[in-house]
C-alpha cells in the first residue's frame, strides 16, 4: 500500500500495458503527469476504478489531416475542435496534422496560420508536420531550416497530385537539408505519371465509376514510387518514412531496404487492413466512400500487411484520417454522383475507430500481442517523431491515458461517431476492445461515452529530434 | 517526492531503461519485487545512489552450461555456484541451465539429480531447460509431457555430436510433443554427417590445428541444418527456436523462414558478434581457446549478425557458457597440445561479459539502442522461456536490475573475473559499460566490485508457457 | 539443289529446328548420321516427304525405369523391348534407365547383369544411370570409379526408401567420387524420416486412401532435401542434379543456389506440369493411378514449374517412366484395393506420352518456343549425360530425328499406347503436336502409327563426360 | 563427300559452332547464303581454309552509334564507312546503330536523312533502332506506327540528359503504341534528377576530376530508373528491353522482374566486364577516356554480370561503341582538360574489339561454351530485333560467318584498330580469340588481317517482329 495523497487523481485495479511490459498497477497522476506507479495506491483525493481494464497509453496518431484547405471547391469536415473530439473518444489523445505550405505566404508564416486553426479548440495535444509543396532557396536554406530547429522536424512530400508534388531533384534537396538539419521526410508515394495515364486511358474507355480509381493506380504504381523514394534517400544519405503503405509490393520494397541497411520506415492505415477495392465496387456512388489514396487493395493484401507490421518492415499505424462528407457538395459529391472517379476528392475518415480496429483485428485476432498494439499505435508514433512526454507510460511522462477494456463488443456507427463526417467507412463492423475512459494530461476527457474536454484545452508539442536515426526494431512481443 | 517508509530499499537518482521505454524515476524495493516507482521516494530505509547510473533489468542468460557432465574425461569448470556467482557480477541474475538426460534415469530423475547441483549453490535465480537426447514411448509420451506440466517446458536438441544428436525422425517426434503440450524446442544445428566427413578429410591430409575446427564446419553445415529444422517443426506445425545462431547464411534460412509466416526463432552469442575465425589461427595451441560449436566465422559475419538482431530475425543474446579450462588435462589440453582439433573439447566462457560486450559493440558503438539491449539480453530471453517475474522493471516483478554505467570503459581481464576459468576469450578488450550494482530480489549481491551474495541464496523459476506462440517483434526502439 | 546420290535418305522438305535456330532443308543420312543439310537435295535412293512437318532431334529421355527389379513382390511392366518400343512411338530415341546396385554383386556384375536385359531387346540406342544404394571403401575406391572411367559417369542416389536411402555421409563420399572421377550425382531428394512419420500418423488417423500419399509428403519434404542436397554438394564443391522436381519451392532452392554461382542442375516431368493432388482424390482406387513420388502438388504448382523451365532454373523435363500396372496383383493392386496408400507401389508411365504432352502444353500454349522445346527434351539431356552423338540434327550427330506434325490434335488413349502397361494417367487427355515418323540412326522405326523397328536394334552409348562442368544457361529462345 | 560445284565458296575444315551446337562440318556458300552443310564438300569453285578454326555466325552488335550528331559541339568519329570497316575487322557483320529523331523533321523524315548517311557507306549490313526524344500524337498515332509497319521496329528513349529525356507519362505513351504495334523499347536507365543533383554537390565541393563522372552516378542511379522502367512496362502491359546494364543491383531488378513473369529483357557491354571505376581515376585527363554512360563500376561488379550473362538474367552483349576521340577539341576536350566531368562528352568506342573481349573473358576463361558466346553475340540479338536473316549458321541463312581462332593471343593497340578513333579503352588488353576471316553474306571482307570490303556494299535489313515476345531462356550451354 502506497500513500497517494499527493496525487490528483489516482487510476486503480488496472493492468498497466507498455510496448513491452504488462504488470498490475495503480497509476498516481501529478500536474498532468505520470508521478507514481505501485501495487496499491491509497488515500487518493480522486481515483478512477481501472478494475478489470487495461490502462494503455493513450494513441498517438501522427498521420491526420485537420482543418487543412483541401484542393479546390472541396472542404475537409473537421476542424481541430471536431477532429480532436473524435480522436479523444477513440482514444488517442495526441494527433500530428499537417501545415500545408500555402500560396503566398511563407513556410513560417504557414505555420502560423496554421497554430491559427489550433490555438483555442484542440481538446487534446498535437503536433505539426508540414507539408512541403515547393523548394526555392530561401525555403530550403532559411525559412525550413529555422523551423527545423523549433521543433518542426518532419515534413511530408508528395510524388503525385497536381497541386502537391515535387520533382526527384526537389524531393533530393528537400532529403539533403533534413540530413543535415535533423528533419524526418515522410513521402506520400505514387507514381503520378503512371496515375493520370492510366486514368485517361480508363476514362477514354468511359470508365468512370468509383471502382476505377483502383485501378487507375495499381500497386506498381505504388511500388515504383516507393523504390524511388528509397532510392533518392539513399543517395542523399538520409533516413526516410513511407506514409500510409497500402500495398504489400510497396512494403517488399521497404523490407528490401531495410535488409540493405537502409534507415527506411513506413506506417500503415487501418483501411488498407480492414477495407479492400471490392468496397469501391458498392453499388451506385456508394463506392466513393472508400476512395483515398493509395486506395485499399485486394484481398490477399491485408495479410501481408499484419505479416509486414509483425516483422517490423512497418513501424507504425496512423489514421491518414481525410474528412471528405459524402452527401456532401463540398465533399464527394462535388462533381455530382456522375462525375469521374478523377473528380471524386480522395480521402476518409478515421481518427476515432483507429485503436478500436487495430485492436480487434490484431490483438483480439491474435495477430500481435497488446504490447505491440501499444507500440504501433502510441509509443513507436511518439519516438519516431520526437514525442518524449507522450505515448508511454512511464514516470514523467504525460499522463495521457486510455482505460481500454479488451472484452468490449461494439458496433461500428457513424451516428456514434463524434467527427463532423456524414459516414464512416467502418458502418456496421464489429468491432472487440473499447476505450472506457480517456485521460489527456491527467484529465478526464472522455468517459462513459461521454466527452468531458472543453475544447481549446490541448496544447501544441515542440518536437524533439525524430527517432529513425538510432531506430531499429524491437524482438520481443 | 514520494514516502518509501514501507520500502526495504530504494533506488535513488538512476533512469530506468525498459525494452520500450526510458524515464527519471527511483524504484521501490520491497520483499523482493518492485513496489514502487516515482520521481522522488524519500524516508526509505536503505537507499541506493544511482546518480548518473542506468537502471536495467538484470540480464537473464537463456543458454549456460553449469554443472553439466561432458564427454569423457573433460569437466566443465564452472558449478552452479562459480557459475551464479560469475553471472552476477556481469550484471546477469537469472540463468538457464540445461539439465542434461542421463543414462539409466528417467527425464524426471536427471532433473531432480540436476536440482541437486543448484540447491545450496546457486547465488541467483535459474530455470531450468531439458537436454533430450534419446526418445522412447515411455519418454515422448509420459516423462516429456510431465515435466512440461511441471514448468520445465523448453528442451534442446542436437543435430550433431556423437551421443546427443537426434535423427529427423526423433526430432519430429519431440516436436509434436512440443506442439501438444505447450514446449519449445531448442536446436543446435549443425549437419552431423558434414563434420564428421570434413574432419576426417582433413585430418587425412595431416590438417589438425585448431584453426581446422573451423574449417570442419563451413556456414553451409550449419544452414542447412537451420533450414532443415524449420523444415521439420513446418511439417509438425510448431515453432522452433535456434540456438547459438553463428553463420550469416543461417541466420538468413530463419529471416526466410518468418518471412514465410512461420514462428521461427532464434539467439545468437557474444563470440559471434565479437570473435573471428582468425582467432582460431592464433599461434601454437592458443587457438584452441576459441574452440567452440559452431565456431566464430569470417570478418564480415558479425554485421550481418547485427543486423538480424537489428531487424528481429535473431531475438536474443545469451551466452552460450562452456566453461573448459585451458591449461588442464580435464579441458581443452585433455589430448594434449598435440590433439587434433577433433579431441579439442569444445566450448568457451561468457557468462560474466555478455552484457558488456553486447553494450559496448551494441549500444556504445550506435548499432541499437538502450532499449533495444534491454530487450535483448533481459525481456526477450524471459518472455521466450516464461520467465513472467524476470526480465523487466515493472511493478510487481522481481527487482533483479543491474545499475548500469554507460560510460565505464573496462579493460576485459580474466583475472577480474569471477568464474573458475583460466582464460577469456575476450583477454584485453576494451569495453565500455559495466555493471556497478547488482540486486536479485532486492538484495545486492555484487557491489563495487565485490561479490556480496551468498551461494544458495538462489532460487529455481519455475516457467510458464514460452512466449513465441503469440511472439512478433516490436518495431520502435 | 544439291545431289543426294550418296545419301542412303534424304528427308526432303521439313523445317529444321535444333535448340537455337529453326530452318528449312533438306537432311541426307549416310551411314546412320547427318551428313547434308542442304535447301534441296535431290536424286536420292530413298527420301520421306517432311512437307509441312518440323524436323525435329529425336527425344533423350534421360530419366526411365525398364527392367528394372522393383521391390518386393511388385514387377515393373515394362521391359528394355517394350519400354523402347514405347518410346520411340512417342518420338524418342534414346534412353537412360538405371543399372541398379544388385544384392551380392560388384556394381561391375550389376552393370553387366543390366546389359544382358537391354541386349537383343532394346530397339533404339541407350545409356545407363547407375543407382547406388550402398558403399563400401571398395565400391567407391575401385569399382565406381572404373565404371566412370567406362562412361557410366551419372549416379542416382536416393533420401528416402528403405532399401535406397544413403546417409549423408555416404552422399558425400559419392559426391567425393564423382568430383576426382569426373562423373554427376543425381539425387531423388525427399526426406526420408519426415515421410516415415506423416504416414505413421495418418496411418494411425485411419487415412489410407491414395490421396494421403500427397498428403505424407508435403512440399517441405522435397524442399528441405533439396536444399540438404544442394548443401552436401557444396561442402563437397561438386555439381549435383535434382532429379524430378516436382514442388516449386524445391525449385525456388535450385534457383537460389544458382544465383549464389553453384553448378546446381535439375529436371521436371510431364506429371508435375499436368497432373495435380486432385488426381490422386479420384474415386475409389482409382487414385492409385497418380500415386509416384514426389507426388503431382497443387493447382498453382505447374506455373511456377514452367517459369522455372523459362528462366533455366531447371534444365530438362524427363518422363520418370516407372511401369507399374493398376489392376494387377503385381502392381498396384499388390496389397488389395484395400492397401494403405504406404503399400501402393510408387510410379506411373510415361515414355510415348513425354513430348506430345510438353509441345502441347509448352509450345502450342506459348509457354516456350519449339527451340525450347528441343532444347528440353532433347539438346539438353544429351549435352548433361555426355550423349555427344545425341539430341541434335547437325553434321556427324546420329540421325535420330522425329518428323513433328506441330498441328496434329490426339485424344491420349491408353488402347493407342506401346509400353506394356494398362493404364495412362493422361487417358482422355487432347494434345497438339505428334510425331509422324521416328528415324533411329536413320532407319525409320516408326511410321503412319506403326512400329517398323526390330528389338535388339539398340546400341549402348558409352558416355562422355556430363555437361554440368561447363554448363549454363543460354540466353535466346 | 560431297559435290560443291553449285556453291561459290566452300568453307573447308572447321568447326561448325551455333547458340547450341558444335560440328565438323564443311559449309557451302550460293548467292550469299549458308546453302550446304555436309562433313566434306568437295570440287568448289573457291574454297576458304578453316582447319583448326572455328565457323562462328559473324557478330551481330545491336548497339551502337555511327553517323550519329551529337550534342553541341562535339562529333562522333564514326560514320557508316569506318564504323563498319571497324566492326568487321572484329568479327562483327550486322550493326543496328540509331536512328536519331531530329528536329524540325517528322520521323520518317529523320529516318530517311539517316538512310542517306549509310547508303554507300556500310561495308556490312545493317538496321536501325530509332532514338525518340519527343512525343507528340503525330508522333504516336501516324509516324510511329507506320515506321513500326515498315521495319523500324525497336525504338529506344532516355530517363537522362537535357535533350533527349522523356518523362514517365510520355515513356507509358511509346510503351503503349509498342504494345499496340508490336515494337520494342529500349531503355537508357539512369535517374536524371538524381545525377544533376549529384554533379551539382560535386562541382560546388570543387571535385571535377573525370573519376567524379562515376560518383556522381553510382548503382542506386541506374537501379531506380530501371525499376521505374520495369514499372512503366507492367503498367502497360508490355515488354521493355534495359540497354547497356552495367550496375549488379540494375540486374537484380531485371532477375527481380523475371521471377515475377514480367518479360524484362536486357544487355550488358564489354566496357562493364573489363573496366572498373578506378580506371576514370587515371592520372590527369586520362581518365576521361573511360567517361561513358553508366560509368564502369567497383570491382567485383563484373562477377555478379558475368552471372547475370550465365543465368540469363541478361541475354545479350553489345558494344555500345559511342566513338568520342580523345585528344580533339570535338571529342573529350572540347572543354579543354580542365573542363569539369560534366563537360567530357560521354562515350568510348568498342565495335572491333567486343569479340575478341568477351571470347577471351568468357570462353577462355570458362565462364560461358562458345555456343553461350554465340547466342549472347550474334544469335540473341537477332532474334531479339527480328533480324531473321542473321546471326546464326543454318541452311538459307546470310552467309555472315566469321572463321575464329579461339588460341591466337593478341594484344590489342589502337594502331591495329579500324575506327576513326585515336585510342581505345583497352589499349594493351591481351586477349585470346581472334577473328582471322570474316565473310558477310559469302563475301571476304576481312582477311589475314586486311580487310578486303568496299564500302556501300552494305545492305539495309528490314527487321521482322522482335523476339520477347515468346523469348525465354534457353537451357543448355
Amino acid at each position: 500500500m502506497n500513500d497517494g495523497s499527493e496525487m490528483d487523481l489516482v487510476i486503480r485495479g488496472g493492468t498497466v500495458v507498455t510496448a513491452s511490459d504488462t504488470f498490475r498497477a495503480d497509476v498516481g497522476i501529478r500536474d498532468g503527469r505520470v508521478a507514481l506507479l505501485a501495487e496499491t495506491i491509497t488515500g487518493a483525493r480522486e481515483t478512477l476504478d481501472a478494475g478489470g481494464l487495461m490502462v494503455l497509453p493513450g494513441g498517438v496518431d501522427a498521420h491526420c489531416h485537420l482543418a487543412q484547405p483541401p484542393k479546390g471547391k472541396v472542404e475537409y469536415a473537421d476542424d481541430f475542435e471536431s477532429g480532436t473530439l473524435s480522436a479523444l473518444a477513440g482514444g488517442t489523445t495526441t494527433v500530428m496534422p499537417f501545415a500545408l505550405q500555402l500560396p503566398d505566404m511563407s513556410l513560417r508564416e504557414s505555420v502560423d496560420d496554421y497554430h491559427g486553426k489550433a490555438n483555442g479548440k484542440a481538446a487534446i495535444d498535437y503536433a505539426f508536420h508540414l507539408i512541403l509543396n515547393k523548394t526555392t532557396p530561401q525555403i530550403l536554406g532559411q525559412e525550413l531550416p529555422a523551423l527545423i530547429r523549433d521543433g518542426y522536424n518532419s515534413f511530408k512530400i508528395f510524388m503525385t497530385y497536381d497541386d502537391f508534388r515535387l520533382d526527384d531533384r526537389e524531393i533530393l534537396e528537400i532529403l539533403a537539408v533534413a540530413g543535415r538539419e535533423g528533419g524526418l521526410v515522410m513521402v506520400h508515394a505514387e507514381n503520378h505519371h503512371c496515375i493520370q495515364w492510366m486514368s485517361d486511358e480508363l476514362l477514354a474507355a468511359g470508365k468512370k465509376e468509383p471502382k476505377y480509381h483502383a485501378t487507375s493506380r495499381p500497386m506498381a504504381v505504388e511500388r515504383e514510387a516507393t523504390h524511388r523514394a528509397i532510392s533518392l534517400a539513399e543517395v542523399a544519405g538520409v533516413p526516410v518514412f513511407l506514409v500510409h503503405v497500402s500495398a504489400r509490393e510497396a512494403a517488399e520494397q521497404i523490407a528490401w531496404a531495410r535488409e540493405r541497411d537502409l534507415p527506411v520506415y513506413g506506417e500503415t492505415c487501418p483501411q488498407y487492413l480492414c477495407l479492400s477495392e471490392e468496397d469501391l465496387d458498392r453499388p451506385g456512388f456508394e463506392g466513393a466512400k472508400f476512395i483515398c489514396s493509395p486506395p485499399p487493395r485486394d484481398a490477399a493484401n491485408p495479410a501481408a500487411l499484419w505479416r509486414a507490421l509483425q516483422l517490423g518492415t512497418l513501424q507504425l499505424v496512423s489514421s491518414d484520417h481525410s474528412p471528405t462528407r459524402f452527401d456532401d457538395p463540398k465533399g464527394k459529391k462535388v462533381g455530382g454522383t456522375d462525375a469521374p472517379f478523377t473528380k471524386v476528392p480522395n480521402g476518409i475518415p478515421g481518427l476515432e475507430t483507429r485503436l478500436s480496429l487495430i485492436w480487434s483485428e490484431g490483438v483480439t485476432a491474435g495477430r500481435i500481442t497488446a504490447n505491440q498494439f501499444v507500440d504501433l499505435t502510441a509509443t513507436a508514433p511518439a519516438k519516431m517523431y520526437g514525442l518524449t512526454q507522450k505515448g508511454r507510460i512511464a514516470i514523467g511522462a504525460d499522463a495521457d491515458i486510455v482505460l481500454w477494456d479488451p472484452e468490449r463488443r461494439t458496433t461500428i456507427k457513424n451516428e456514434d461517431q463524434h467527427h463532423n463526417m456524414d459516414y464512416t467507412p467502418y458502418e456496421g463492423f464489429e468491432v472487440t476492445g473499447w476505450p472506457v475512459t480517456t485521460l489527456s494530461r491527467g484529465e478526464v476527457v472522455w468517459q462513459d461515452g461521454a466527452i468531458t474536454a472543453e475544447p481549446g484545452r490541448g496544447r501544441f508539442i515542440v518536437c524533439d529530434t525524430p527517432g529513425p536515426v538510432v531506430q531499429a526494431a524491437n524482438r520481443s512481443g
